[in-house]
Order: C-alpha cells, then structure tokens, then sequence
C-alpha cells in the first residue's frame, strides 16, 4: 500500500487569531505520519505596511508586489508569522522546521512576466521543479516542514507566491513519487457552503461539474473559487484525496468538511 | 582522523552592506565539508522600529528586548535577513536551509531571569540541551543550516539572543559528538587588531593570558570583548581551532585572521 502524506494548507484568518491558530495547530501536531503545513499570510502584512507608513500599491483591484511589500511579507510571512507557528508546533511535540521554497530549493519559481498587470515580485511555482527530494529528506529525518507564502528564483531573490497554489503544487508533486496524497485547505467555515452565512448548508461532495454550475449560479463565495480551481487542478493531475474543511477538524478530515471528486 | 564541521558567525556589519554580504556568502559556499552560518542582526532591526516608529526601551544603556522588540527581531532576524542569505546561498548552489533555535528544537534556551535588569525576551542558550542530533541529521541529508540569533523557550515562544554566544554554544555542543570543531568570528577587520584604525596591526596568535593583558590596556576595542569571551568559552569547553578574521577571508582561514589559543 502506498504510504500517505498529508498536505495541509491553513488561511489567513486563523493565522491572524492567536487562540483559533493555536487550536489548528494543535490538531495538526495530531495527525499521524508524514505531514506538511503551508500557511498564508493574514492581514498581518497590511497591518505592519500600516505602521510603516507603506501604502499598498494596487492595480486595476490587484495588489502588486513592489520591493517595499517584498520586504514587508518576506519579515511577515518568513519571520513572524512562520516562527511563531515553528515555535509553538514544537512546543505541541511536533518537530516542525519553517521553510520559504529557497530552503533546500524547494520550491523554485520564476517571477510572473508577459502579464497584463505587472505584478512585480510574484512567482509563479515551477512543479516540474518542486525538490519532492529534499522534502523527503527532511521527512524521512522526522522533520514536519512548515512553508510560508515564498519561493525563489534560484538567482538570489524571493518572491511572493499565493499559499494555496504552493499546497497545491506540492501535492501534486508528491503525487508523482508513489506517496499517497491527501490535500487539504483549512480555513474558518465547516467548508463549500450553500449559503456562506449559514454553517449547516455544507456541500459534502463537489465534483468539477458540480462545480461550474454553482459558479454559474453565482452559489459558490468569490474567495472559495481559487481554492476550488487549485483543488481541481490538483484532482485532475492525480492527487488523490481533497478536502476543505474547518481549521478545527484538521485532526478529523475523514468525517469533515468537503471532499473534491471527479 | 575526526571529521572537521565548520561553524562561522557573521556579524551585522557585513549583513548590512549587500555586496559585503554577498562577497562573503560567495566565501562561505565554497567551504568544503559540513558547515553552520550563524548570522547577527545588523542596523535593519533599528530602522524598522524607527519606520514603525517604536522607539527602543533601554535601561542603563541596555536595549531591552519588550514585545514590540521581539516581534520586530523576529520579523528581521528570522525574516528579512536569514531568508534573503538563504535565497543567494542557494544562488552559490548551497543546500541552505534558514533556522532559529526553535526549527527541529535545534537550540533550547531560557528567558534570562534574575538579573537587576529585566532584559524582556532574552534567551540564554541551554547549551547541554542542543539538539546536536537533528543538526546532524540536516547535515547528513546535505543541508547547511542558517540559523539566525533566536531561540526558544520550549513553551511556544520565541526569545531574542547573542549571535556570538549561540555560535560558540554550537561549536561547544558539537565538540561534544566527535567532530573535530572549528568556530569563526568574520566581522569587517582582519581580526584582532592592537589599533582598530590599522589592518596591519593584526595580533596572529591570542591566549588566555595575553588576552587579559591587552584588556588591562585597554588596547582591545570594546566590541571586541564579548566576541574574544565567547571564544575563550569556547576554547575551555574544548573547541578545538578559533578564529577571528575579515568576511573576505573566509574560505582561506587557515592562513588568515586571529588565531584563539590556550
């Protein structure tokens, strides 16, 4: 039987409460065997570009990543943020160990070019790159890797990349080693809702047919579709398990939450 | 014959001037062997708190380390610096990998209690505690450790500590294992110098003795004084070979710098 890995993406809003974090990380250093966190960023960024007296520079709604907010989420998400969830993931027994994508080369990128919208240091994730080796090697050693919303270019510079597509491509990139995969994004609701204020409208299982009509119906929450697209893309390149669920059932994901099937 | 392990600090000087920085990471990558970076802060630390407009709590001329100041360490130790010497350490093709005390439980310490002054978040590194283990474990599986000057409490929090002392509490745990250890202070002199304005005034061999001398002359410079504390540590717990020397020289020590002998 293939061994299974989980791959665990949480949100930005749990990240931003300390008590809800702590308690999904909690359940996170329950699950059994080999595991990777990959969180976001939260409003923490927003906040200390606000104390810094940087304002966001926006294009056409979309946030650029100027040399300024490089630096704010690089301190943010590779510092504060995946620190402290380092230190208190040991603290809960886990043996944790906080990665960008350049630690041991893990995820390399290239920055996003030939765009509409030029949205400055953003890397789009190479997957036929992914280090699926290094990561094993620090999972065989009994590492728990804990990778932050960063990769890298491979000639010395960061870049800042969405978290749920690093879940994703990771996932899939472990999917073409042998190992079993289950893909999850956790996040602050039960998880795909009918209706986005009433928690008991849960949809259990969505396949991507399913999928296109609730987007059609206008059914499906505007921040649920690029989770939704990275689950399916991650579905139809041979990840076998995904699920969306709530931060709080991240140690009972077979009972909880959504599953994405064919 | 024991197997050599560098460990090399580099102070904030150099951290602070990029093409200093990268001149001595191009250095260090070209170290053969198993090898640790243990790297300072620098001046970013201070202009960040003056973006942020936090003004340092200092206390008989002692910066304390209040909430403020850890979140900002943490954000620019463990953030901003370790992951951009990671990134172009990997530019160099060196397997880096960026840490605090607190990835892998590498290196334990407790925050500093009854002292007159209330340091804050200070951590004095357990030394009989680290984790040489999962160091090794890293090196074994080609990684090159990064760490950056925080550690932790084992309790989930992180705490703000010397660069210099974690260097030689590393360098002493390590000669504990059967390496044969060598431990290197590059900072931006040639070494130990008897007048700081003349790079030609370079003391090659230092003892004990000649050490309290030099101080009772007042000949040694003042920042040098922790830095030659925790060598002599080091020496007396058994390290084996101690330098000082310029960022410049680090991959042809043997010929450069102070050298730390009994």
């Amino acid at each position: 039987m293939k061994k299974l890995i989980n791959i665990v993406k949480i949100g930005g809003a749990v990240i931003d409460d300390h008590e809800k974090r702590d308690n999904f990380l909690k359940g996170f250093s329950l699950i059994k065997g080999p595991k990777i966190l990959v969180h976001g960023g939260g409003k923490m960024a927003t906040q200390v570009s606000e104390e810094m007296g940087i304002t966001p520079r926006m294009i056409d709604g979309r946030r650029i990543t100027d040399a300024d907010t490089l630096r704010i989420v690089t301190m943010v998400y590779g510092g504060y943020i995946n620190r402290n969830i380092v230190a208190k993931l040991q603290y809960y027994s886990c043996n944790a160990l906080g990665l960008t994508g350049a630690d041991g080369n893990i995820i390399p990128a290239h920055k996003r070019t030939n765009t509409e919208i030029d949205y400055g240091f953003v890397g789009d994730v190479e997957i036929d790159n992914i280090n699926t080796e290094n990561i094993m090697s620090l999972l065989k050693a009994g590492f728990i890797p804990v990778v932050c919303a960063l990769t890298h270019d491979s000639q010395g510079n960061l870049l800042n990349t969405n978290a749920d597509t690093m879940a994703s491509a990771l996932a899939r990139a472990f999917g073409k080693t042998g190992y079993n995969v289950r893909l999850t994004y956790c996040f602050e609701n039960k998880g795909v809702l009918r209706d986005i204020n009433d928690e008991n409208s849960l949809i259990k299982t969505i396949n991507y047919q399913h999928y296109q009509e609730l987007k059609q119906q206008n059914i499906i929450h505007a921040g649920m579709i690029p989770k939704l697209d990275n689950a399916f893309d991650a579905l139809h390149d041979g990840v076998q398990e995904i699920k969306i669920c709530h931060a709080m059932e991240v140690n009972v994901i077979e009972n909880a939450g959504t599953s994405i099937v064919e």
